[in-house]
């Protein structure tokens, strides 16, 4: 047994270790129990490089010690040995074929890009909402390896939120107007001039992605198919002069006539699978419901279980819809590299990964 | 004949004159070609005193010299004297009974606080959309004098963007998402650790204002009578770390299909009172629809027509409404003071005012 | 022996409890080793509601759960039983006679109030810095209890900056401009439109405070007596757009000829009484030197040792006086909640507190 | 003659005419009186596009529409035609050479860059302070065209204050610590992460840059050459939180002692040549000296002057210099376009440039 209750007995690799999500990956794993960083790869310019060197560390925290001195590698699978699990902070541009290549080198990859989020066999998961959706690897082709997906970080925030609504009362229509944090936009992303004292508007292909993606996350699956959920959504995606934290106004028509209070006791009573199987990332609750009338607000609640529960607050009924309320997310702990985690924790703890064991056992 | 063809023949008061949009009140004023500064009316507490001296002034123009020595004068319609036009920026706690005051004592009030705004018999004016709402001053009972009522910063932004589809098409539901201004709040107003890195999704009363304020001023009046318009709104109100502008995400369903070149056009051909009667205050065109993907911006474009005019942007199907669609209106000039004198200036060229001529004559 | 390692024998007050440097002490004190609430004070207005009531509660942690339902107290030593520490956050304007009658009451207060900071015999202590400060309350006439004094934010992260080069090498004299967060003015504090695309480049009364509270702390005590540094300081104080943490750019004139390696050095083996006491609240290091070339800024570095280190970087010869560098502290948490506990620690490991006993014994 | 006042009778060309400061020039010269925009110039990608197009039009204002439709040209002199004033922002790593080649076509240059700024035969000018400099033209070898250089936007404000002192009373030393804003940056400059909430206490160059450029602007010239002023200058800079204007805590020791209203009335009393000459966009005065405890604030006062005048306040003794104080100017306005403005109207006023006459003619 290790000291701080940190076994780390499974070694796993980070890709685009250098980017800003990369660096939460590292930041996150530093501390994880299971998880142990064995792998650092990024692009050719930083390989050779000593992390300490290649990144240019923008996290909180200082950058952890072991970490600092190892070697930036090159992103090859023929690297990776041992190791079967990646982390993919990829850019788009790439991560598609890379991402695959890992996979058929007997590698679980959990991946922060969009190439393969809305590919037939490769699950889109918010481990609260569809950790059912796992199955759908079964018809992958990858032997031993598998690519699992990790949604855009505005709609993880959404579609746990919606959820416990559509268990119970079936969610029909969904409007939504979210104002995103900085954060979600990378490195560099958006420039200080357009930052402050501003509102853009627009985000490229956001409003698209939140729309495909939730009704994919909200479906079925069967028979190794899914069916999407056939809630329709409209979003209309701003950025905001926020560091940290997805906010979303949120209106529904539900399939059923109930009042405010069954909503708030649909969001506090849901408890997810990672919350059923204890895994080390799964915040208790996932959902605060906050009675404040002016909550939740990103500087104050975006930290509630470290980063990964989410707040509503506001629910009241709507003129238009049902109801209306706000929704509030850590889009890079929650929204990226802390769901990619909690998404890797699952796979492990259901035995996706032949030959690799969460600490106390798989449940298969 | 003045210089800069300012003529500044009718005397006004300003009321609140030391408060944020009391201010405005005054940095507006200052260069208008009707209207002088007469009188600058405050609580107890700076009566007596310099306008220089009683005022923490934050207007990026400096104090006008004429003005930074005239006294403040307690807010007494005794005082007033001959000056026959006030713009009133009390504070709503006590603005409705001393409103009324100056009102009896023959003074046209155009106010800027909520007090009367929906009094039955009272105009909420926004010149371009509703102009002939000004008959309702015939069902007052002030004598000379009469009370009209600019509307909440918000409300106005949005009925600005939806009175030409209304009038093309029929405006039925509109769900609006708004992102507001720190100014919009006043002094002191949101605190600046509450304003940085952070949205706050309240903003009270204000959602049940915009609802309300709508449906009046986009109404029929008849026989002295206003009908509210039957439009269904929902609001969400949110304050943003922006120091003017409000940004507002609206959807809209409306009372004909039509197509997304058609709300282009109904906006760029929009003409209302003031552009024809050609009011010193009133901007051409009243409404910018802007092509870029990602416009309007609150830093960009809120001084557009000098801050009189507004932007609209993002016009697109919405799977849910008809179409969605990104407007912005700068709050503390088109929103409040700007808007007041433009309020100012239409009653005045209608002749509302017995006795007071507008240059270049009135028009009954 | 309780979880967490967490004993929690000490009871305390938290005076001035509902305010933003009580919220801190509130926040800080439920996962204190040593100490534990007993009491909450504040005003009238508080007193006997729950303290979940009686607070705006603006921290980004939830109100403890065990706090959230005490009851207020009003602000008054009678109420206070065998409770022998109080952590004062009171308003200047009534600070002083009020911890005055808790210290003869037998309490020890640790003040952060203005009030008795210049007083003769009371300490104002940054423990890393002047914990021999201690004995001047011997001097003090409160029978069993004392008043100790926590510094200006601004003060505390300058003089440990200042006192490993005093150490080593003298320091003569002291220019310094800084660059203060919001969270240094309290609630409501600055306006947000004052607050956001702006610098107010004045604090009242702050560089008055620096100069001299600088002045006592890195003074001499001997024979219950303390005379002042000798050192001459400059100071230019502004507000900027940051949240939380103080950034200050500094000059300084050596009574040695030394190159930029010394001072590093002088900084990195800075050892102080908390550390040699392993006080609970003690970062190790208290000086971090942070070598890129654009550190420390406040957002990155503001948390390192749980906000209770400082950083320093930049350091390089000047032109007028002999170095220049940067210096980062918390405000609210070394610099006032942080700092406060800490002297607390120092005071009841060094036995001040006859009959309080640190867990692992008093050093006396 | 054509209507406003604007004869417009003198082509000129912006070289670099899309970047943030390209842009400036655009929207400063549209209402220029003397200068008409004849060529847009930039890079082989924007050359053959409608500047509309080729521009990411990031100012408050709308592209004039003459300019809009007008084609981009490749940074060619040979291009230019009978144009003979040339402003430019291009890049420093291509200024050089660049700049050059327009001088020996005949062309008088204006640049922004830093590449010239400290040759010995190139003027460093602010018109204000050394307007006699233009002399160092005649040992230019260029044939009919010179190059006139713009300082860097910092060293602008600060010579900007310290010229009056240093005529009246003679500077000494000078230590500054700067608050720079974003937009001295360029694009991208800054990204929103680093400049929302933060502080940045490092700018790239810039504090050799002001040092070494305040000692060449202050100086003498005679016979051709100058001689630098002998004042010891240090510096730190920081990139705070603001869109628009640099604030800069300066302290001064001075050849004689005087007392701070001596200070103040050399300020007020400040006139220089282009306020003598009546250049178009001189600011009258050139210094505001403002009495307020806090300020100047870069969001109230950096329009002073139609952001040609600078903002000088808090003049107050100092302990180790004489005196400190805070001044503040417009970074992109008097630090970069307008500045570079003004120094042509100079010029051409001067008759420096053989053939083109200022309206109202030029003055030897």
């Amino acid at each position: 047994m290790a000291d701080n209750g940190k076994n780390q007995s499974i070694p796993v690799a980070v890709l685009g270790a250098t980017g800003s999500v990369g660096q939460r990956f590292v930041a996150l794993l530093d501390a994880h129990p299971w998880f142990r960083i064995a792998h650092l790869m990024a692009s050719e310019r930083s390989a050779g490089k000593p992390y300490r060197e290649a990144v240019n560390w923008v996290q909180t925290t200082p950058i952890p010690e072991r970490v600092a001195s190892m070697m930036v590698e090159v992103t090859d699978p023929s690297a990776i040995g041992e190791c079967r699990v990646a982390f993919s902070s990829l850019d788009d541009t790439v991560a598609g074929p890379l991402e695959e290549s890992f996979a058929r080198a007997g590698v679980l990859v959990v991946s922060n890009a969009k190439s393969h989020r809305m590919d037939e066999n490769v699950p889109l998961l918010v481990p609260e909402v569809n950790a059912d959706h796992l199955e759908l690897t079964r018809t992958q082709d990858f032997g031993r390896g598998a690519i699992l997906a990790n949604p855009n970080c505005s709609t993880i925030g959404l579609v746990l939120a919606l959820k416990p609504l559509d268990d119970a009362f079936g969610v029909r229509d969904v409007n939504v107007v979210t104002m995103q944090a900085l954060s979600g936009a990378g490195l560099p992303g958006v420039g200080g001039m357009q930052a402050i004292d501003n509102v853009i508007p627009f985000i490229g292909g956001e409003e698209e992605k939140m729309e495909r993606e939730a009704r994919k996350i909200l479906g079925q699956v069967s028979g190794g198919k899914i069916a999407g959920h056939g809630v329709r959504i409209s979003t209309q995606c701003n950025r905001v002069s926020v560091i940290d934290g997805h906010t979303q106004c949120v209106s529904v028509k539900l399939g059923q006539k109930v009042d405010v209070q069954d909503l708030i006791r649909a969001w506090r009573e849901f408890e997810g699978e990672p919350q059923r199987l204890d895994l080390p990332s799964a915040p208790k609750p996932t959902i605060h419901y906050l009675e404040e009338e002016n909550a939740p607000q990103p500087r104050l609640h975006r930290e509630l279980g470290n980063g990964m529960a989410i707040a509503v607050g506001r629910a009241r009924p709507c003129s238009l819809f049902d109801f209306k309320f706000v929704t509030l997310s850590h889009n890079t702990l929650r929204g990226a590299a802390g769901g990619a985690l909690l998404v890797a924790e699952l796979a492990v703890r259901k035995g996706l990964l032949e030959g690799v064991e969460a600490p106390g056992g798989s449940i298969v």
